[in-house]
């Protein structure tokens, strides 16, 4: 017999059954009546989840099609952003920067390292022409499980006072707090096979009321991804193009979820999660490769020294059916990531480690004391 | 009692319910095996759908999106394109090559007539400088039921030598051949929400050798849509950027589907369907948008002059519960569209055409035999 498959990677999360069941209901066409309710209900529950009175648009795509429409939206060629990047995706935004010909200063550290504040705000300070049209910030860096400052960096871009901030929320937005009006954060972009419970395939940007004034001159081309369309329809409780009708219903069941257990039960979840993973993995002395103040609400990292990591994910899979991420770039083979963003429980959470505690004994490694993972996350969750 | 909901508009086309099914499985990591094994099979069955041994690429995204990547990649700011447009669609196409700073030349007819081939000739025939790097045409126009005659217009193309073909077949690929090997077509984009009998949220895109030489020197900026990307992956049977996994789902047992009909069989019952709806329309004495020498395979316009549209549309969805389609833009009103697309059969054709010959009862319409639509489709399906 097999196991029923447990996703604890950092995305797709695992789907609630009624999210999945909901997406198996006959397809409606998106121009009709019945549509735009959903429309409007879902995107009344997504300014709930992001804290905000900004527009938030919903695209048909992956995580990273959200952020590009947040970046490409309101700048112009040539203009000069600051692009924070100590991780795949921190590059990855840079990337995006530079193919459509903005002048990209990346400001990076190290990966597993958060992003260093001091370097923006003298970046900033320095920039009395008001040159420096956004700054690019990934909040938690999915494939190192580092949060970022995101809070000390957007006060810098406040003071500065011209420059957009732009956040990638894709797997912090739904596991930690994020309050984008109180923060005033410009763009912010998510994903839905994250903190949202339902499988990829749509891309969320909340955009502020100054952000839209950047818009009006901004020149970069676009189509697909041009928000201004986004907009005008969302006012009318639909889409300028044909919106995937039934991961709609998945999100609208997801949404409702979310706000059945609330805000705050939400965020102290997945804090309770990251930290029962945190004190199991170190109770096994397996180095996490984030410190504790930089971590990930979302995924953490674990280095292991003296098992592969290839190995521990090989059986965590085979014998108990459970996936685990590898390392990305660089780290493949450095370390492996537990996610523990979305649909995840404190079941889940000890069956994760009751089994990561199996595996390490099955690899024949006596570097812990058996059952010291368990112990140390019944202790946090308890 | 409400009665299921049957869609009869040119997209989203019905899903047939072993494909709703199977997007209700548990959502799995794309960088699994699993998820490969799913890639490589529906990656051959689209390029068995598309009639051809090019790239038969996958974006998540809608039909649009996939179009726009079509556009985007082989081309560069300042290249002169021209772009056929007679409904929504070709005018969309003009658009988006006008958002990416090209040389557009529309050359355009009524909506409702079929593209004209001469202007086509003459100036490529005239391009000895060979400066026209791309003809854009819409296959089948969905906003007027016209087919246009890509075949013609392609020959011209393949005379000129230089210039890139580029089809939105959007509702004409999996409803008529587009045999893109045998006349060269090097760019053809299409969405899932149409012949393929899935939902929205995945858009294709096939590439010629031709367009991909192209894509070396192109230089408009791209990075979602960057077709490069996914052609490296797809490879390696896996995508660049999340894909909807529980779209692939579907689409895998979609295409299956597909091939179990075999293509002859699907295109001559959508012929079949086509004729049907035409020839019951015209007994019921209500005369069609588009001639029947260019009249889609996908979509039948419908411009009734003694009855008001909307009142058809509103007693078919509210007594029968049969959703048609209006006018787009300027032809609200004056039009309704009925979609047979995709998973429509002999049984849907004849309950929609009962359904629109009681709803003229029932609107007092006295211009039409009753009885006369039933017995000409039931003709042409016997």
């Amino acid at each position: 017999m097999d196991d029923s498959l447990m996703l604890m990677i950092p995305g797709p999360t695992p789907v609630p059954d009624p999210v999945l069941l909901a997406m198996a209901k006959p397809t409606i066409g998106h121009r009709s009546g019945d549509f735009s309710l959903i429309m409007k209900e879902v995107t009344e529950n997504l300014k709930w989840l992001h804290q905000t009175q900004n527009d938030v648009l919903i695209v048909a795509g992956s995580g990273t099609s959200a952020m590009e429409a947040g970046i490409i939206n309101f700048l112009s060629a040539g203009d000069r952003v600051l692009v924070g990047s100590n991780g795949k995706f921190g590059d990855r935004w840079a990337k995006v920067a530079k193919a459509y010909n903005l002048e990209v200063e990346v400001i990076s550290t190290e990966w597993g390292q958060p992003l260093d504040p001091e370097p923006f705000r003298e970046k900033l300070e320095a920039d009395t022409e008001k040159q420096i049209k956004a700054v690019i910030i990934t909040h938690s860096e999915t494939s190192t499980g580092v949060l970022n400052d995101l809070e000390t960096i957007n006060r810098y871009v406040k003071t500065h006072g011209e420059a957009l901030i732009m956040v990638d929320a894709v797997t912090s937005l739904g596991a930690i707090s994020v309050p984008i009006d109180e923060w005033g954060l410009d763009v912010v972009a998510s994903g839905s096979q994250k903190g949202y419970m339902i499988p990829p395939g749509l891309g969320f940007v909340s955009v502020s009321a100054k952000a839209w004034d950047a818009y009006e001159t901004a020149t970069l081309p676009k189509f697909y991804l041009d928000l201004g369309m986004y907009r005008k329809t969302a006012a009318k409780n639909s889409n300028p193009f044909t919106p995937p009708v039934n991961l709609f219903y998945g999100l609208q069941v997801a949404l409702q979820m979310l706000k059945d257990e609330g805000l705050e039960n939400i965020f102290s979840r997945h804090q309770r999660s990251k930290t029962a993973i945190r004190e199991a993995v170190k109770a096994l002395n397996l180095p996490t490769f984030a410190s504790d103040d930089a971590a990930s609400p979302a995924v953490t990292a674990v280095a292991p020294d003296r098992v592969d990591t290839e190995q521990i994910r090989s059986t965590m899979r085979k014998q108990f059916n459970i996936a685990l991420a590898g390392g990305q770039d660089h780290l493949k083979g450095k370390i492996f990531r537990v996610g523990h963003l979305g649909f995840v429980g404190d079941r889940d959470i000890l069956t994760c480690i009751s089994a990561l505690e199996a595996t390490l004994q099955i690899l024949g490694d006596t570097g812990f004391t058996p059952g010291a993972g368990v112990t140390a996350a019944a202790k946090v969750l308890g």
